[in-house]
This record gives C-alpha cells, sequence and structure tokens, in this order.
C-alpha cells in the first residue's frame, strides 16, 4: 500500500529518536537506567509503540549495544590503519590501548554491553552477531602472516580480546587495587609483548 | 566484665550461620539475592542485630566474597603445588584451568567477587586486601625466577590473572559466542604458551 510510506517514515524518525535517548541514557546512566516507560516518555512515544518497535526491551538494549560496538570498532579500525605498517606488538598494542580507552571514555555504554545478558532461550540478532564478528576480525587481521589456519587465528583473536577485555575491566573497577591507567597498560603491555614474542618463529629472531 | 563472654560467643555463632547462609544464597541465586531482610529472617535474627554485626549489608557481602576468595585460593594452591617441578607454561596453565573449573563450578559466588561494588569513598577492608595479595602472590610465585624485579613480576601477576579471568568471563557469559570449555581453554593455551615462550630467555631456547 502507498499510504505506508509516510507511516513507515515516521516509525524510522521515531526509532531513531528512541535509539538516541536509550543511547544517551545509556552513557549518562548506565544500563540500569534504560527503562522501556522512561525511554518511551522521554521520546514522546508510548511504552506500546516502543515494543512495537524494538520487540521488548532487550532488543532495544541489543540496538544500543551495537551502536557502542560500531563506535568501539570505528575507534580500533583507526588504530589498525595508523599502525598498519609496524610489528605486531605495536599493531596490537595500538588495538589494545585504544580499547582501554575507550572503555575508559565510554565507560557506562561499554560496561552495557557486557553487563546485558539475555534470557538462555533468546538468540543475538544476526546483525549484532555481525558487529561483533567485525570487531575479531579487525584482531584476526593483525594475525594473518603468523598464524595461517583459520581456527587458530580465530582462538588467538578470541583469546587477545578477552586478555586485555579483562585486564581493563579488573583495573577500572579496581579489583585488585586502585586504578591506575598508566599501571594498567603495563599489564596489557605484559601480555600483548610476550604473546608477540612467543608467537614470533625461532628462525626469525636467530637472523635478526 | 567477664559477663561479655556468652553474649560474645552468641554473636560469634551468629555471625557464622550469617555468612552460612548468605554464601549458600549467592551460591544458589547470586548476589541480587542477597538482601538484608532475608539474610536476618532465615538466620533467626533481626536486620539491625545483622547490620550490628557486618556495619551493612556490604560489609556481609564483603566477608562472603573473602570465603570464595578463600576457597579458590585453596583449589589454586593445589594446582601450584601439584604442577611445583613443571615448566612455567604448565605451572600456568594448570592455575588458569583450575580458575577456569572453579568459576564453571561456581559460577554464582565467583560472579559475586567481581559484581559486587563499593560505594567510591569506602575502603576495602584489610582482611580482603590480605586474601587478594595471597591469589596474586601464587601466580607471582611462578615467575620468581623468570621475572626478578619485584614490580615486573608483580605486573606480570596481575596480567595474567586479569587476562585468563578475561577469558573465563566472556566465555561463561557466552559474549563472543556460545560457551565451549575446550574453545576457552584454548584461549587461555594460546595465552599462557606465548606468553612462556615470550618469557623464555631466547639463549635458554638455542641450549635445548
Amino acid at each position: 500500500m502507498t499510504t505506508d510510506l509516510p507511516e513507515e517514515s515516521y516509525r524510522d524518525r521515531l526509532k531513531v529518536r528512541l535509539l538516541q535517548v536509550a543511547e544517551s541514557v545509556l552513557a549518562t546512566e548506565g544500563l540500569a537506567a534504560l527503562q522501556a516507560r522512561r525511554i518511551a516518555q522521554e521520546s514522546s512515544c508510548s511504552v506500546g509503540t516502543l515494543y512495537n518497535i524494538f520487540g521488548d526491551i532487550d532488543g532495544l538494549i541489543l540496538q544500543a549495544n551495537e551502536r557502542t560496538l560500531q563506535a568501539l570498532g570505528g575507534i580500533l579500525t583507526a588504530a589498525g590503519q595508523r599502525t598498519a605498517d609496524s610489528s605486531l606488538e605495536i599493531r596490537l598494542m595500538a588495538l589494545a590501548t585504544a580499547y582501554l580507552d575507550f572503555a575508559t571514555v565510554n565507560q557506562l555504554r561499554w560496561r552495557a554491553v557486557f553487563e546485558h545478558r539475555l534470557a538462555d532461550d533468546r538468540e543475538v540478532p544476526q546483525t549484532y552477531v555481525n558487529d561483533r564478528r567485525r570487531l575479531l576480525a579487525l584482531i584476526e587481521h593483525q594475525l594473518d602472516t603468523t598464524l595461517t589456519a583459520p581456527q587458530a587465528r580465530s582462538d588467538a583473536a578470541h583469546a587477545l580480546f578477552s586478555a586485555v577485555h579483562g585486564i581493563v575491566l579488573l583495573s577500572i573497577d579496581a579489583k585488585l587495587g586502585p586504578f591506575v591507567p598508566a599501571m594498567c597498560e603495563r599489564q596489557i603491555k605484559f601480555v600483548i609483548e610476550n604473546v608477540a614474542r612467543g608467537l614470533t618463529p625461532r628462525d626469525a629472531i636467530s637472523k635478526q
């Protein structure tokens, strides 16, 4: 029906507005504050309309978190491009410190990505899976020539992402002591420097 | 006053009971279920008495979490002793897989340690700091001969703990894909194997 057009366009605009409000609440107050009634009210629509667009509050949270993943992806891509001609250690450190800076600056949005849990019977939407895959692909790409077996490279990218995430998380949460950004960076460097050295073939070293 | 004795003894017994109830609630329902009223009720005392003993609900949570740290410390100590004569990689892997198993089996108690956040103006009690230090000392001990500078060894222990924690956390939370314990172990192995190799002096390798 041609009359659907203006209706859809209103719906699209409303969706954008709801996501903007949700992102702003996430950024300033965190995941716990992301309640359907509040987001609907601040977007001047009903809770029913919000649910109609996103399915439920989890649907809205997932899309807001996807935008955080995309913003993070943009930062990591820039760091990767900036260091494209450097050694493995320097490239991985650039990604890792960009991650630390992103988490520090966007702390509540970043936390929301990891704090949000879907019901066990609920599948993560494909668009979210794709955004996540793009992030991991950025790390895998650094290992293209170092680890040629796809499974090993995928494991390594998962491991490096999670290891750096763990260091950043426990540092920012002050779980092992007060948060000292320089100390956090030293810890990241310890892992990346030694992993990069461990991954470098021995004959490459002896030839240096 | 000598008459304090029976009173104190009752208080001690009540404290033990409150902690047992708290641990059981943590283990079966998680941190969010640890409410003062409920713990007091199930321990047959008043909320006032609970606060009198622990200061507030955070005081109770911290002591319950301390017991989790102690249980974890026991497991890691056993893994460390079992592999005391092995290579650095094998010793670190033993600690890391013991950590993965502990987190898998005691998931809610383990989560509570990392989910609980104190108010910013509140200091972590010294007993908690000591238990945390003992855990990190177990890892530092593995690096005694590899990293002789105390600061470097401390950084490395923090980094390894956090890196393995990150891998275990994102795996169990299915944050990068479904939780596959064997895949989680491969990721841990990637980091530990390469870090151990990276830490091994090159001349030690060439002599092999």
